[in-house]
């Protein structure tokens, strides 16, 4: 934080800056730059003919319009989060349906992140989160001056095993009630593009069980990719194993599988946790933008926004493909560079070995800059105690064109030969600064 | 805050609920009910044409529409934010323009007033506040663990002799530090519909300037209602009166002026200040709905906007005259009944006599209540030490039609008549508990 006139509170001296806005500004500056870094969705196929036609229904009727173009409640409007509920019912071919209650819409599922953290951490609480895990919702927990505790992940996500331990180990130095949030990215995740299997899910909800009596934390399932699945099987959410509403607070968003200029997410949690989200967001902005609330009901209302995830499917398949495709060939002989393999959403996690720092002062991100391509540093997944793991990047086939991919990938390739043979260089702990973002 | 499983936080548990949800919910329940309570715009005048054939400029261009649904910046469309600077150089008929890279647009202007606040306060930081000043606002600051030191307003607005003064005492007990911000909402104020005087406002900036070397605060502007002006001068904002745009945060917002359905808003603000907010903006949304900020974007481009703003002065001119007019009638034999005449906005102040209180609990509000009108209680328009006022209440001509505006007046007489001869309450204090919300 610069020197200033005006003094700055401990949230904004705690909070990060982003690294993403310094990637997006990269890549606006240099369009000759293949950005695999930019969290953006596939351009060329947002659906634009279906939100017109959308907005001209209500639009074109004066009473909706009216409605429409007035504020709105806290909450969200009601038939939207109607909607919303018989949506995730069916998502998960469940027969119960929960309430409209107990869903919040929000501006962006990263809004319902932001203001559930404000409502339950205070300075010192615990997060458990995945490591790696979305970067943003790591920015956030820094600002609340949360302690992150976090889990291994494998190719079935989070090892329950581990997360057990870990309350254990809690447990005994007394900390249990601190711990406040569990909170898994559980569909094709960012960053890492892996999935919370079916046998983890059930191990995860069997545990919440068997703590329920003395773990106050609630799980906050964020679904936000979940249904650009292209691939793989169609996993039940953890919302949907907890039949009485008590342990898993379930964020989605219209962003991913609709389009994110409509900015409109919304969460389905425990009864208790409305009222008390309600407050804070009354003093944010006392509820979302009214119009965009409703054009997502329209879509969904007409069929058209399920039409639409299943064209995006294929589009998010296909390059994923192109990606997986690309890696193989550029990276065949060296199989000391590793990745995973997504099955939905857009994300790619990949290794290099671990003497090759990817982070921002990197010998790595000067030669992928100066071949003309953006990954994200993977340190920026990570949080908490011990070295943090250094030579990993984000990579995304979301808005690049397969085309671009392709080269992207090959650059990405040309700059590891460049730096494959330099020394290590000496391990990165917990205490060592992040580097500097600007 | 109700006994739960889950551990809530400070922010949480210090953070009241907004009366305005409450009362929001009594008029939808009760259609019979007028509300003078309700903070909505006057539906009839929303300019439906104006924003669908905005959005169908916007979806109709495919680079256009695809850039509106895409995600757009933290900071907001630039093309926006250059048309938000040229638009307040020509409100305030000023050659200077502002640069767009000190423009923010967020999520309404209670998102910027909400982020600022959290930028800048720590518990028991002082922030200063007309009184009454507005009331979610205030609840904002009740979150934020902040002192409020409320200075006197009469009908030129907040009193600056007051303020000076009581910087005085600040200073001498040695927490001018600690003063953060100084709030006022300059036009039309919301919750008492009087605007600071020019004299006031040169006073203003003149303790701005000679307070300098030590004062740290932000003056925050808050515009709200400015652009709704239908009678009196037409004065210029504090921020045209800060050239090297030092001291002023100016917070705008197309709610009022435009339509709350887009929940687009705006602030202007010192460039230190820009980056911290933009931080912490990118934890909650990293950037406020695109399709919105497109679409006012357009609105000012072809001049719809402008042309509306006219529209909607001659409206609520005529029905603030409505308003005024009816309490003129209703009240002239009870001289003890006053109420002030505002030249804009959408807001009236009345107060009874002071042994009447008006709050929540109040036989007042039942008499209101069973004659079927609601109004909002001026306690919640009050913090800080010594007794606060409870015998006034806000009253708004924002969305009732005509008539229910002249009846809504006549059954305010009646609910008076109800209680006017009652026996005094014993007089409220600050330490007296608030009334419950719910
Ligand atoms: C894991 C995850 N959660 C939440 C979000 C928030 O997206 P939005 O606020 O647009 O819904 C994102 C966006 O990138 C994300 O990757
Ligand atoms: C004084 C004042 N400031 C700010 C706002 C915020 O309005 P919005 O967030 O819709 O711009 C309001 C809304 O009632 C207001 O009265």
């Amino acid at each position: 934080m610069q020197q200033s006139r005006f003094g700055f509170s401990e949230v904004s001296k705690r909070t990060p800056e982003s690294p993403i806005s310094y990637f997006m500004q990269q890549a606006v500056e240099n369009q000759d730059i293949i950005s695999l870094a930019a969290g953006l969705v596939d351009t060329g196929s947002l659906p634009v003919q279906e939100i017109s036609s959308a907005l001209n229904d209500i639009l074109g009727d004066p009473t909706k319009a009216r409605e429409a173009l007035q504020y709105g409640t806290t909450q969200g409007h009601l038939p939207l989060r109607e909607k919303i509920a018989k949506h995730l019912a069916s998502l998960d071919k469940s027969s119960t349906t929960f309430s409209p209650k107990d869903i919040v819409v929000t501006t962006g599922s990263q809004q319902l992140l932001y203001i559930l953290s404000e409502v339950l951490i205070d300075e010192g609480d615990i997060v458990i989160t995945e490591a790696p895990s979305y970067f943003v919702y790591q920015a956030v927990l820094a600002g609340r001056g949360a302690e992150v505790v976090s889990i291994p992940m494998d190719e079935e996500g989070m090892q329950i095993h581990a997360l057990e331990e870990r309350l254990k180990q809690i447990e005994a130095a007394g900390n249990l009630p601190r711990i406040k949030i569990i909170y898994t990215v559980d569909y094709y995740q960012n960053p890492s593009g892996r999935t919370l299997s079916l046998a983890r899910r059930k191990e995860l909800m069997a545990l919440m069980n068997r703590w329920s009596n003395r773990l106050r934390a609630v799980i906050v399932e964020d679904a936000a990719y979940r249904e650009l699945r292209f691939d793989g099987p169609d996993i039940p959410s953890l919302k949907s194993m907890d039949p009485e509403n008590k342990f898993v607070v379930y964020a989605g968003t219209f962003s991913k599988p609709c389009s994110p200029g409509l900015k409109s997410g919304y969460a389905l949690m425990p009864t208790e946790l409305v009222r008390p989200i309600l407050i804070i967001k009354a003093n944010h902005d006392f509820g979302s933008s009214n119009l965009t609330q409703h054009t997502v009901d329209r879509l969904l209302e007409n069929g058209d926004y399920q039409k639409h995830v299943l064209e995006l499917q294929e589009v998010y398949g296909k390059k994923s493909r192109v990606m997986l495709e690309a890696l193989e060939s550029n990276f065949a002989a060296y199989p000391e560079v590793t990745w995973t393999k997504p099955t939905g959403g857009m994300f790619v996690w990949l290794k290099l070995p671990e003497h090759i720092s990817t982070g921002l002062q990197s010998e790595f991100l000067k030669a992928a800059m100066s071949e003309g391509v953006l990954y994200v540093p993977g340190i920026f997944a990570y949080r908490g105690a011990g070295p943090l793991p250094d030579s990993e990047m984000r990579i995304t086939y979301g808005d690049a064109s397969v085309d671009r991919i392709r080269e992207g990938i090959h650059r990405l390739k040309k700059a590891y030969l460049r730096v494959k043979d330099t020394k290590p260089a000496p391990a990165r702990t917990a205490s060592s600064p992040k580097p500097a973002l600007v």
